[in-house]
């Protein structure tokens, strides 16, 4: 059996040496991250995700959570155990605003240690994970009442948060949403009608939680200009801040799924006994934008699930791939290797490591980039910053969460036989990662985020500004003084070529043809994904280069690193070019079908 | 809800225009399969299909096969009925010798029968898919005595077969099988051993189970040269055919798999109490080569299930699509059209219904090369079709089975958040399929299998020819006056010049590279596919064409064909260019990793 061990040699070097650590920690407010607390949070972390949520991830994707008779919850043995011990030892709160009991540690900080939730229980980790969105809306758009109710108890993790947005008759379309919102002249509202898909909707690990909802108010706009969002907690709250009245929210069901099965996915219904009781966030039909607002980290929260699950799927295979005795290696005279041997079973696990250290680069550079977009002192260097980040966080969500798929897959295949049989492990991962490139978002909305809001929008200022660096990145490869780095740059420059091909295209064709551009949006954002992720290989190639060199850093690790960067160029960057030939050439046949035709 | 329709305009159209019904119809032995018998046997295969097997697919899954305290196996409720239907009609023995009851029609007829089954319910199928397989090796390789005694029961389906290779520590590796069988003196045999992963190994279909079982002689020379085939009956038969004894061998457990629940997948023990009875198959130490022979067989039905798994992953994606109501459709001014009309999700059903087609024409394309190699009466052809089907088989296996991957989860992806809940029925075709890529030789297996047996042995000769005949299709589409044929042609002229630099470089570096090649074998299988479905989508678009111009045929079915063959030559075709590139340059890179390092 595989035992989950944080890669904190990996996630150590990414954080230094590519997501700039360093200069983050220098920013105005971010003094406490130094490199000692930062490694010392990591290394508690990690014992955290191997002793105690790893050994419950497979008993929890058998139990399962269950609707009991008497419409509560029950979540897996142990899971609510693992809850206290988590909001207790203060993790709930490491990135959250100090005012109201939290670390206010950078993003990026947080970024490792929300991999190793990810890796060694996502289903565990959903719950802290919607919290934190719902932690960000009220921090951002709530009135001073409302934070200081719910807020200082959700940083410390003693109440939980969920988002509802989806209804039956609007998943993607939020413009379909129903359920509406009657205001009683007292400043609180009656909240009436279903939400579905609710993660950890309904559990056991707390007394309370905060639903944040979106519905309508009674003279709204028709569409999205009249959502307004609301906040209606599981049990109202008296003014001394302990819990009233069972508030107006039923446990309708919950959904048989194909993975995450210890957490539970609610239908929840408000308002069947005579209205639930909410309270208005912000301004009346504003409620998309603060949604927005909390989606985004939850989306970049997401795709780092991709980076986490893969991680997982990747050390499972390696530790079978080398138990596993079978056949003879292709090429060695000794009988009866460890598969590990096997030139395939290497592919497989190149494969794997190649995208989840490539996922992992651009996933914490991108976390960088939003705590330099709020925290940075300069406004333009925020603005930048942001904006490189907005272009990111579709392709992390996106990219991220396709690329984990292949590598879940891959990860049971390795196995071989025994991949198939539930108890090795290894399908779980297969099972659990398969929502990933569906919820907040599914990677058609991130593609149409990345195509409109962020390439066609400001006509593709940011990509070319990204495309420059990745071409800086590919150049300083290309003219290394290590040969072993020239292979990289000449495919990252191919790549760029690709990419800058594509980019060229969905400018000239989003105003004229915006349906053969949106045809090609998801192969636009995979080469986006692939090739930022060779840029960040390529840099941590001449990284490494440079530390090997001067003798720096641990010289394994280093080799390591530009061997896996070498296999991430030549293996996997020429898809680069497909993707690109499928944006530029295949709109109009992709759409050319008479729907009857289907 | 979906419900099963066979595809019998493109069952119809891929058999008579590119694989050759007419053909093979008229080869010696085939005269019954003319149009209208064969017309028929396929409207009647498609209402068992529709009207028996698909129902009982989500159930069968939610209850699967259940090992019983008495040591029995219960399938799913109506199961059993649905069995005994399918072997009363006649269904088993399409294919077998009239000498033992069969029909005696070609593989060609039987393959899109055998579809059927596949998309309908292939955890059904796979009990007859294993039985095919058993009476193969007892027709090919048995005594006329065993033949006597268990060929008309099984052609008539009344028993059926397993096969018997795996065991703990030997899965791809027969090599390392270790059960024993040990001579009587009265010319039957004592067997001892455990078997695991035997598909139908135990069940309530029937009174009686053929097992055909690898095991080692005592005398045996060690290695794959030591392995001899036996039968081992469940119940001794007796000289009259009656049922005898209970035979020595035991149900130890079914697995607990991620898909195809219905079908119970045991493990076996024989001779625990005392041995049980077997009889030797052929010669001794021959049982690799016999059980090669049913593997052929086998490995082309499994990739067969393939293609019918992913037409039916396909067909529901379209249903949902049709009548799922979300969004505005990008660049469509009417509001809240169904989601088929969203690009992305075009691309999406375009990809299946693309890869469906063309592993479709892959794969009746070899089955007629398998009649054809068996059946032809002049020695040259049949010497040239059985190359041509054996370099195929592996790849309509492999890329078939790999496809199939991409296309259910695609699937699920269509459905949104629905497709992750196991109601909507996407999520089981998606675990279903998991399995496909790695029984009966995973992908890795049947990549060693192309490169090495199938490309190397005979110094690329085949493989050339086959690149021979890819480029005439491509210049006869160049050519066309069809201007829509002229991106099919280019594209599949491009791929071509791929999979020869593929082929080029892995002859050159087979001898004095072959870790490197082998490193390879995937991508070059997967290359192989890829161009060899381009090839017979643009045979299928050259035909279409022709159909139109002549106005023979139904035009909506030739204009969708070649809209689809565009597509694939111009979203999916690229990809043959990063395939190519992986094989020439990557080999090095996928094993410089120290094994330490994982």
């Amino acid at each position: 059996m595989s035992t989950y061990r944080a890669p904190l040699a990996d996630m150590t070097f990414v954080l230094h040496e590519l997501a700039g650590l360093g200069q983050v920690a220098a920013l105005p407010g971010f003094e406490d991250a130094t490199p000692d607390t930062v490694a010392a949070i990591l290394e508690e972390a990690s014992k955290f995700a191997t002793d105690v949520l790893d050994p419950l991830n497979r008993p929890g994707d058998q139990q399962g959570s269950v609707l009991q008779a008497d419409g509560s919850v029950k979540t897996p043995v142990g899971f609510k155990d693992a809850y206290t011990q988590y909001a207790q030892n203060g993790w709930n709160g490491l990135t959250k605003d100090p005012e109201f009991g939290g670390q206010g540690l950078p993003q990026l900080v947080a970024t490792p240690v929300e991999e190793m939730w990810h890796a060694a229980n996502m289903a565990f980790d959903l719950c802290p994970l919607l919290t934190q969105g719902a932690i960000e809306a009220l921090e951002l758009c709530g009135s001073d009442a409302l934070k200081s109710t719910f807020l200082p108890k959700m940083v410390a993790g003693e109440w939980t948060g969920t988002m509802n947005l989806t209804e039956p008759q609007a998943g993607s379309d939020l413009a379909a949403v129903r359920t509406r919102a009657v205001p009683q002249g007292d400043g609180t509202y009656k909240v009436f009608g279903q939400k579905i898909f609710i993660t950890y909707g309904d559990h056991d690990y707390t007394d309370n939680i905060v639903h944040l909802v979106l519905a309508r108010l009674p003279d709204a706009p028709p569409g999205v200009k009249g959502i307004s969002l609301f906040v209606v907690p599981k049990f109202l709250v008296n003014a001394d801040g302990s819990l009233g009245a069972r508030n107006d929210v039923k446990t309708v069901s919950l959904e048989h799924k194909l993975g995450i099965h210890a957490s539970p996915t609610a239908v929840l219904a408000y308002g069947d006994g005579g209205g639930a009781t909410g309270y208005l966030v912000g301004e009346p039909n504003r409620g998309l934008e603060y949604m927005f607002i909390m989606m985004n980290l939850a989306r970049f929260s997401v795709g780092l699930e991709g980076v986490g699950i893969s991680e997982r799927a990747y050390q499972r295979a390696v530790a079978y791939a080398r138990e596993r005795v079978q056949g003879r290696a292709v090429g060695e005279a000794a009988a009866a290797p460890p598969i590990l041997e096997h030139p395939d079973i290497r592919r497989m696990l190149m494969t794997m490591r190649a995208s989840v250290e490539a996922m992992r680069a651009i996933a914490y550079v991108t976390a960088a980039a939003l705590d330099n977009a709020n925290h940075h002192p300069d406004a333009e260097a925020r603005k930048r910053h942001q904006a490189f980040a907005e272009f990111m966080v579709p392709i992390v969500k996106g990219w991220c969460t396709e690329t984990a798929q292949d590598v879940t897959y891959t990860g049971v295949q390795v196995h071989g036989g025994m991949g198939f049989i539930e108890e090795t492990g290894a399908a779980q991962h297969y099972r659990d990662a398969r929502i990933i490139t569906i919820y907040e978002g599914t990677t058609g909305i991130q593609a149409n985020d990345l195509l409109g809001r962020k390439t066609a929008r400001d006509c593709g200022a940011v990509a070319r500004a990204v495309l420059g660096d990745i071409r800086k990145t590919a150049s300083a490869l290309s003219a290394a003084s290590d040969v072993q780095l020239h292979p990289i740059g000449s495919a990252l420059s191919t790549a760029a070529d690709a990419a800058e091909a594509a980019l060229a295209w969905m400018l000239a064709n989003f105003q004229s043809a915006p349906r053969a551009a949106f045809a090609g949006s998801v192969p636009y954002l995979k080469l986006w994904g692939l090739v930022t992720g060779g840029w960040q290989m390529g840099r941590a190639a001449l990284v490494a280069s440079a530390k090997l060199a001067s003798g720096a850093g641990d010289a394994a690790f280093m080799h390591a690193k530009i061997a896996t960067a070498r296999f991430y160029a030549q293996a996997l960057l020429p898809q680069a070019a497909a993707l690109s030939g499928q944006v530029t050439t295949a709109g109009d046949a992709t759409l050319a079908l008479e729907a009857a035709a289907f």
